[in-house]
């Protein structure tokens, strides 16, 4: 047997029995928007004041979804020229977006321009392209500039700076690109400093953000200018795994409100942004399938399910991590009774790469039982390979307190 | 500086200057049609004339390049509705198609059942269902069993066989499930043993090959009932990094040669086919992408293309990989010049896992130079999550010999 990770609290037995009695074809997405704003206000409550909560949208683009969230956070961050479309889709005012990536191509610098979305410059480079751009197009740009810090977030899953990255410009770089932005008559924004991702301990951001402000002032100090707004990036993560501990975002808001607090004296008119994906949605989802056949082979039990990695393939361990560890899972509602076993859940897909949930003790379940594999907010329709052997795509479904929203507005 | 693997030897410089100067939009994928037909010419020498070739389409599903290999192999082996539905639009005779696949639904097994193709059964459960939607419909099944054997390849990349697994129908079990169904009617076809994949060491294919036609034997024995064709699987791998050596083939065959002439008198009738799609596919692929920019981080020189982990997933390490190697990559006329440096190719997406090449040695190359990434033919566009961070979707484009083929029929 193996673990898994704990199922999020907000998911009660109830509301799982009332989606699955209700849900219709699987695999099927839900994502229940209580749970976002339940975190919104969360971080609301926990954060300084005046600092903005922006969405990266990267982490779910659903378009109904989007156009909920764009009420109730103050920016969306986008990084393609697709997602800067489905973010003014959403109805976000050009001013509230800013776009960001180590690849932005000369059509998607220019549609930025055009719109007057905030551009994070990555590189030289990219700079004397979209100064170029915005030549060719007679309109001033709105530019800050993405920060390669010499830390990272420690511990954190992803490393997003600290030494030879592929994303932003070297610190000791920055202050003379800004100067030269300015001089070029471009709207120098800010900066934006990303020092990792899915980072679990409070103390490690809240040291990470220290240095971020600080490294902010003395960037500002050695360009001769101040900053609009300052991008904290994000970094808060969530608990997929056996063992892991939800982050103490209490513990990172008063830290960061004595950090903003004290700040240097070239900050004092900054505004700061906190930049957040997977901790505002990646437990509001629900990846629904349903159980195709049960089997047996040498004594093992497999449960092969009509989704799989085609759809949510972080959680096969195929995404990002090196080691296969179990998601939180659940079998919801059906001939599940109050016996339990060890089971394997597959996905139908033709490669031993396709497996959900490894060895886990689960209720009995059979053909026709939904499961209901947690953490699927984030990263997962649109991070997994849809076209895989030819599979129907998932359905995609927004909730609001366990109540599904599909009866005016979708088929 | 780490090492890559080697570039096909049918991709010559020439070749791909060509194609680097006349493919327009980046990203693209091109899939040579000569090098899959020299494929399936050297598998024809290889293999005893009376072995029967199929096409696993998961390993490439585009439609302009089904048209194609239709006219070459014997058959083709689908793993869900949709994918059959790909091949009966290539012209393929629903007799020439069997459908594999952990988890099929009723709808899909009516489907097969329906167009006449082979359902190679996976399940005691899975025989019951197409049972009776045989039964609903009025129609004889075309069913074979897919045997879970005892034995794997040894050293391959996927274990699809041996101890449990939620392929096929443990060996043990086989014989009994036969004779239940010939005896409720069902057009039994014969058996579907699968013992790995992208195997590279000829003395293990020849040694689960003989196991394997060993294992039908005893099987056939056992029911009572002699197979009319057994398909021996695939597994032949291709040579994707550093070391790897490419697969003896001739040695396979002139093997397999004698293992069939040799079979148990219950085969004296039966016919044998091998399943492949990556060995055909896998080398005649190659992703052409373009440097958007050109930057250096602490001393690293990074350069960043349009295309990424969304289009090929593999490449980045982050499919059935446990270690990140490197793919062989080139770069494509333009400023390349006699002087070589190291240097990390990275994709456009805002995260650290889109690196298509890291620290290799290469030409120098700058903004507007076209990158080559080989081993692209093979689960490639359809393997990769196309949605992720909303970039477009990749170009896909036959040639022939090096020469594009989209000049009439694609825009």
């Amino acid at each position: 047997m193996k673990p898994m990770g704990a199922i999020p609290a907000d998911w009660t037995a109830a509301k799982l029995a009332v989606l699955a009695a209700t849900i219709g074809e699987t695999p099927a997405f839900v994502y229940d928007l209580a749970i976002v704003r339940a975190r919104v206000a969360r971080f609301r409550v926990a954060m300084p004041e005046q600092l903005q909560l922006h969405y990266a949208i990267k982490a779910n683009p659903y378009a109904p979804l989007l156009l909920e969230i764009a009420k109730i956070v103050d920016g969306f961050d986008v990084a393609s020229g697709g997602e800067m479309e489905m973010a003014l889709a959403a109805g976000v005012t050009p001013s509230h977006i800013s776009i960001a990536g180590p690849g932005k191509r000369d059509a998607e610098l220019a549609a930025a321009i055009e719109a007057g979305i905030t551009i994070n410059l990555e590189s030289e480079g990219e700079a004397d392209r979209a100064l170029a751009q915005a030549g060719r197009l007679g309109t001033r740009p709105r530019v800050a500039v993405r920060v390669n810090p010499d830390f990272e977030i420690k511990g954190s899953g992803m490393r997003m700076g600290g030494g030879a990255k592929p994303f932003g410009v070297d610190a000791a770089r920055v202050p003379a690109l800004v100067r030269r932005l300015v001089e070029a008559g471009a709207d120098w924004r800010g900066f934006h400093i990303f020092a990792g991702s899915q980072a679990l301990d409070a103390g490690a951001i809240i040291t990470a953000e220290r240095e971020t402000v600080a490294l902010a002032a003395q960037l500002a100090e050695a360009a001769g200018h101040a900053p609009r707004l300052v991008n904290l990036g994000g970094g808060f993560g969530i608990p997929y795994f056996p063992g892991e501990v939800p982050l103490d975002i209490e513990a990172v808001g008063s830290a960061l409100a004595e950090t903003i607090e004290s700040r240097h004296e070239i900050l004092a008119d900054s505004r700061f942004a906190i930049e957040l994906g997977r901790w505002l949605v990646g437990e509001a989802g629900v990846y629904f399938t349903r159980i195709i056949d049960r089997k047996e082979s040498h004594g093992e039990i497999f449960l092969v399910v009509d989704g799989g990695l085609h759809h949510q393939l972080a959680a096969s361990g195929n995404f990002g991590t090196v080691v296969r560890r179990n998601y939180p899972v659940a079998i919801v509602g059906g001939s599940a009774d109050s016996s339990e076993e060890i089971a394997s859940i597959v996905g139908c897909l033709c490669t031993p790469l396709d497996r959900l949930a490894d060895k886990i003790m689960m209720p009995r379940a059979d053909v026709g039982d939904v499961v209901a594999i947690f953490m699927a907010g984030a990263y997962g329709a649109t991070a997994s390979p849809q076209a895989f052997l030819g599979h129907p795509a998932p359905n995609e479904i927004l909730a609001d307190g366990g109540i599904l929203m599909r009866y005016l507005t979708q088929p």
